[in-house]
């Protein structure tokens, strides 16, 4: 019955939740460690040693019987968003988990090490970055990162010592001894509940370019200053929304790969109803599978917000860059192998991108990886509603078990 | 030395300020009331009778030959905004006082009583309403807006009683007697400075129409959701903002009379950068000389809505009219007296409409009304930096006087 072993981890685990707002379990609270306390005892259960590395990441180890060789890594993670949901994070860890009593169902010793690990806060928190265990284990949590301060004033480092990290370790990545890195992840998204496929192959985990665009006008009185002397701020940010979801669709329509482009935030001032606005400030955000695109797209984007400038008779104000993460193209060879494990489970696969991003993503930095996805319902995450099915989540852990034994014995992992 | 005499008040009386904030006079506060009593001084050293009427005006009265006749009344306000300037209001009021003071000069008795009016709070006030004292005197201040509260929860009928007003007794016009108003106001715009012209004769001031409109599509995730499964609430938003802007221009261009439209206020959720627009809201303003042309627009602008929703792929969930203020058009009569005035003392005139509410707009529904404008520097208002230059200030009272002497010998006058 592993459909119902791993049901009831995840059920269990989405107890362990704020009572007032199902189901969250944030990094850096006592809720969180009261998590971990109980998915350390089910590693312990199911015959992993158990430790804390020095970026708060909790690893369940099981030795191989060839000494000597690199680690075949499951992970994700166990934290939530505020009233988030029960896979999202979870999933991952706990389908590692029956990964390891699969294989100890069936008495099957691998010759690599297998560990599964629950990193650190990969949602974002109240300091400010997310994926903070996998950045600290590859590297990519920099001194700058772990001075930042949440609302209360406690500085990042401070709280991961909190969870238990030593964070004045973390001067360079933390492993050199992976082989391989698979993650599993519901997909937050419809594409697999829409064709009625059980496992999206992941090509890669997208870029994500964050650029802030202010537009500078004139607040005049909005009574008394006729159309051709009016400098309207929100007109440019209307014609540059507009441009941006013309741009973006052009982008995912002829550019190979994933492409996604998206203006979630704007905020106008003076915003009052009879005030032309006199500035106004956006965020793009540009998700693509290739660096090239992002930067192709980043190019249209500076020309569409200069012409919107243009067209209102505004100035823009500024065009500033304030995040960029490089996209992680996952291993084409472990990619094969989760097909092929799919396909002797007789499980409908698709290849698709990760337009959000992972754990894995960093991992991509010093081993190689991949990742699959399962179903999401009606594509909601983050929310109390968020849904996979027990069979659904079944038949990624069973993937994830064949694509390991198949690494297992693929020379090209050692 | 007119300019000087009124220039003097002008200045005189922008010192009773705020002095943290000038130039600040706001209505309803000791600083009003400390304006008041200047002001009342000063009509009573014209040899005006002052007196405060039940919606708290203050009203100085000079008698004229001829008993039985209705007054010919010229007035503004005394009220500022927060950080406001020297001349919106004030300019109206000392402007009547000095015509007051110019025929007295020249030892003219009028046939006509002749009164100069501070209205209460002309300016919005933390209670709500503008043009308090206006709507008080012509029967547009009803029981709810008496009701109103501050965010310290008192009534402005408490408010206005403080101001020495008697709300109680509020049921109708309070006043059948007057002949004409004039009102006398910067023009808030750049239409006289630009084209050099003294006095802009208003042919009437505009109505006001907020609409308050809602797109409701879906919080998605920015980086899974692809283009064609996106229900934008802000594209559809964007979309509508230029609809309006094209709308606006096309009504102010092809219809007869002012017209304009603006979309000042928008607010979207989440308002993250990684989550797509799940609802939008915005303010439309129209603003028309003609009644018949705000419908129309209306008309239009919910077909431009809908369109916007449905290109986007979202609801339209909201389309509520907020406010609506019908135009004011000014009497051709007293147009004619005041463009008369003007010409017989060579200063240069322009007619335009007044795309800002004035208290003239109330008095039109009890009296034939008319308005003029002198230039505004750089068309600043509501701002210290609000300006007119003192011959620009005397320009208009002499207009004024000018006008008063006209019209106390029309016959279509009484």
């Amino acid at each position: 019955m592993h459909e119902d072993r791993l049901w009831q981890d995840l059920m269990a685990l989405a107890e362990i939740t704020d009572p007032a707002r199902p189901y969250t379990r944030r990094c850096f609270t006592d809720r969180f460690l009261e998590g971990r306390r109980w998915l350390e005892q089910r590693f312990t259960q199911a015959g992993l040693a158990t430790r804390l590395d020095e970026g708060g990441n909790l690893i369940g180890r099981l030795e191989g019987r060839e000494p000597g060789l690199k680690a075949l890594v499951i992970g994700s993670h166990s934290d939530t968003v505020p009233s988030g949901g029960r896979f999202d994070g979870p999933l991952g860890v706990l389908a590692g988990l029956e990964v390891v009593r699969l294989l100890r169902d069936d008495a099957i010793a691998l010759r690599h090490p297998l560990e599964i690990i629950d990193f650190l806060s990969e949602e974002p928190s109240d300091y400010g970055p997310s994926c903070i265990g996998s950045r600290a284990m590859t590297g990519f949590l920099d001194a700058g990162m772990l001075e930042l301060r949440n609302p209360s004033g406690e500085p990042l480092a401070a709280a991961m010592v909190r969870m238990g990290a030593r964070p004045e370790r973390l001067t360079a990545p933390l492993r050199y001894d992976i082989a391989a890195f698979l993650e599993l992840h519901i997909e937050q998204a419809l594409v697999l509940e829409q064709g009625g496929i059980d496992i999206g192959l992941v090509t890669g985990i997208v870029g994500i370019a964050r650029v802030e665009i202010e537009f500078t006008g004139s607040a005049d009185h909005a009574g008394t200053t006729p159309f051709h002397l009016r400098r309207d701020a929100l007109v440019a940010a209307a014609d540059l929304v507009m441009r941006v979801r013309r741009l973006g669709e052009q982008f995912a329509r002829t550019r190979n790969g994933y492409f996604i482009a998206t203006v979630g935030r704007i905020e106008v001032h003076p915003n009052a109803s009879n005030v032309v606005p006199g500035s106004a400030r956006l965020v793009v955000e540009a998700r693509a599978e290739h660096a090239a695109h992002l930067d192709a797209f980043l190019d249209a984007l500076s020309g569409a917000s200069l012409a919107a400038a243009s067209g209102a008779r505004v100035e823009r104000t500024a065009f500033k860059g304030i995040s960029r993460s490089e996209p992680s193209p996952c291993s084409e060879r472990l990619r094969a192998h989760l097909a092929e494990a799919a396909t002797s489970l007789s499980l409908k696969t698709v290849s698709l991108a990760s337009g959000a991003g992972h754990d894995a993503g960093f991992m991509g930095r010093i081993a190689p990886m991949a990742m699959i996805f399962v179903p999401s319902r009606e594509g909601k995450s983050h929310c109390p509603e968020e849904w996979t099915d027990p069979p659904q989540c079944a038949a990624g852990a069973r993937v994830l078990r064949a694509a390991v034994q198949r690494i297992d014995v693929d020379p090209a992992f050692g």
